[in-house]
């Protein structure tokens, strides 16, 4: 490669992806991964199977870029056109290539399986490519320049996709004249919204560094921060950065990395000894579900009550039925109740208990759609609080969740401040 | 249109797309809504929010497609840059619309929201272009014919683009000279791989009709079927293909359209005026968070039990300490002993208890990561069953969970045979 970063171009190729019956998520990947070297990809082009499209279009990028990865159409059907393209745009033959044969031989003998000619077919290459190691599947991939570019062809199945942009990264790393090694630290957040961050971090940090590139990822429930530098000599400008948000964000900021509050809460708890239940009505189960995605979540979660219906919540955790009958089931009264009687049943050390209205019927008046109690803490310290959240079913339910693995959190750092979100959604304040 | 279907490329633009940082799912909603018209798109760009590349790229896109479909660009942000591109390729000026300025002050006004400067740029529009309504956002859609090419541009916003569609498909649908409806029939099944399906089919049903199109969306934990139609006149030979379908797979097709397990259990119970409790231990709340996430669930589900740890199998659900100690948390006996444990606290009409070992610790020489024993009926006939599914820990909990509301599902319809999976993943049998 030359000083200059090179210009990349993307083809994607599959009629599946045209269609809409697959949803591509291979582009993503490979322009996430050579981000990570400060290449950026500026166009991308996807065709079905289709020789002439995919040819017209791979001839013009040709002139149009420094690099193309092309992914998809190297498999054994008649569908996968990408090796006899890319020979068409470099004038050149098909050949059977020996170290794809022997990549394909050694792939089937692992698997006992006979070499046959679809198989075979993955051999036929452009003449004068080099091949890209596929440690996972039979399809290798191949390299070729033409017309001054390089076209790197890439399996369509992103289990065989990534380890492949292993080998591709390394090799493109390596060719860098000044090598940018560029390096993402990404903190997650809960509780705070990408406009909102973005207005405080405008209104409060004046004089922030450029060469420290500041990106958001909103999802549900957390949202990502990332900080980007591309030298090391950028790091202290990055560490200032991070200080600065930690000031302006402070409790909101869960971890780093791909940390999940469900994570986060359960190491808290290891690091103590102690456990957590959840009594949940609205939310039905997934609080506990979200701890239990996590692998070795049973050192801090062992029993978790999903009491949908009164009678259940009187039967189950002993709930008192006049409480239901006087105050409702979506009450502070109740959650209370809800919290204590899992401690009780469960032994462990924390709960999260849980009443509200999911929708998108049951509301009232009263109590719409949206509204909920939550209850936390401990046997000698139980928190509660009213939320309104008028969103849809299933996204009420995963940041409701959430609210209350971050309390748990809160409660376990001994973090007295309220979160922004009880100022925004709050209904009405417990004890 | 003329008699034939338009040629349609689609444009994408999005920073974040480009970036990865986003994946674009716009692009296939689009594709599968066209579709119900039988119209294919043939070819798509996505680039970022950089004028000179957009315009580059519609400018050759109206010479070479009779439809062009833009999405992304329409918001209130110097980033938003799809009016000021479609006017430019078109050779037209931006102006002030009235239908959009008249949008604007209908939703700003609706939200009590005062109409301000970066919300009028939404109004600034392509002088000759025609509005598409935006039922849900601030930001109309715009049409305009450039060069003989129909270019409409649409929301980035998924949740604003869906219904965009709806009027944007009626537009099509209604100037379609002979009008195809293409009709999908969607079936939903568990337990099937999708290409032992088209093995299945190909090895049985040699007289497929031609103009009944077969596709597979592969999914976990359903994969769906699709049987598509263009013509009226061909539904007959679809309710032949169904047919054969059904006596081919049979008790593995859970119903219609988006039909999930969770939901055809439900409807199940509801008809019976029923209850269905869990017990779970590796699933740890998910086949309770999957039945919660339907709307209406309180009918059929009142409650559910997560029993992660040994102490609590017994605390909770009655479960023998000696049993547990005899024959370990993952047997036949536990699972048994926790549904009939959860239906007698519950009082609930039938049961799915599971126990196993989702890993990535926790395995055995005798019970190796993937190991569960599963327990499924009422009080009067509880079955058990031991599957090894070793796939990784969140995968393994989603085909569990939804296994065991599979072996319910079963049990309601009165189906005795045993399902597919059970041939396959099967590690022993119960009573």
């Amino acid at each position: 490669m030359t000083d200059q970063n090179p210009r990349v171009q993307l083809l994607l190729t599959g009629n599946e992806i045209m269609s809409g019956d697959t949803v591509d998520s291979n582009s993503a990947m490979i322009a996430q991964r050579l981000a990570a070297l400060a290449i950026g990809v500026y166009r991308k082009v996807t065709v079905g199977d289709d020789v002439p499209l995919l040819q017209q279009e791979l001839t013009q990028m040709t002139h149009n870029a420094d690099l193309v990865i092309v992914n998809g159409g190297l498999g054994p059907t008649v569908d996968d056109l990408t090796a006899e393209v890319l020979a068409a745009v470099a004038g050149v033959p098909t050949v059977e290539h020996p170290q794809a044969v022997a990549h394909l031989q050694h792939w089937c003998g692992k698997r006992n399986l006979a070499l046959n000619a679809a198989n075979m077919k993955q051999a036929m290459l452009p003449e004068g490519c080099e091949v890209v190691d596929n440690p996972v599947g039979s399809a290798v991939g191949f390299a070729l320049t033409v017309n001054g570019c390089r076209v790197i062809c890439t399996p369509g199945v992103p289990s065989e996709l990534a380890p492949m942009m292993d080998l591709i990264v390394a090799q493109l790393a390596a060719a860098q004249d000044a090598p940018v090694e560029r390096d993402i630290l990404r903190l997650q957040t809960f509780g705070l919204g990408e406009s909102s961050a973005q207005q405080m971090i405008a209104d409060h940090i004046s004089d922030w560094p450029a060469e420290v590139d500041l990106g958001f990822r909103a999802g549900a429930p957390q949202m990502e921060i990332k900080l980007m530098v591309d030298r090391a000599a950028d790091l202290p400008a990055r560490q200032w950065c991070r200080e600065q948000l930690e000031t302006l964000f402070g409790d909101h900021i869960i971890g780093e990395g791909g940390c999940q509050l469900a994570e986060r809460v359960l190491a808290l708890l290891r690091q103590r000894g102690q456990t957590l239940t959840t009594a949940e009505s609205c939310t039905g189960g997934l609080i506990a579900s979200m701890l239990t995605r996590i692998a070795g979540s049973s050192d801090g979660f062992h029993a978790g009550f999903v009491t949908y219906a009164n009678e259940i919540k009187h039967a189950v955790l002993g709930v008192p039925n006049e409480v239901l009958a006087s105050e409702g089931a979506v009450s502070e009264a109740v959650v209370r109740s809800m919290a204590l009687g899992a401690l009780e049943r469960s032994g462990a050390d924390y709960a999260i208990a849980v009443s509200g209205i999911a929708g998108p019927g049951g509301g009232s008046e009263d109590k719409p759609v949206g509204t909920v109690w939550l209850a936390w803490g401990s046997r000698e310290d139980i928190r509660t609080r009213c939320l309104c959240w008028p969103v849809e079913r299933t996204l009420f339910q995963t940041m409701i969740a959430a609210a209350g693995l971050d309390m748990i959190r809160r409660t376990l750092l001994g973090i007295d401040d309220e979160p922004r979100y009880f100022a925004q959604r709050g209904a009405g304040k417990g004890r």
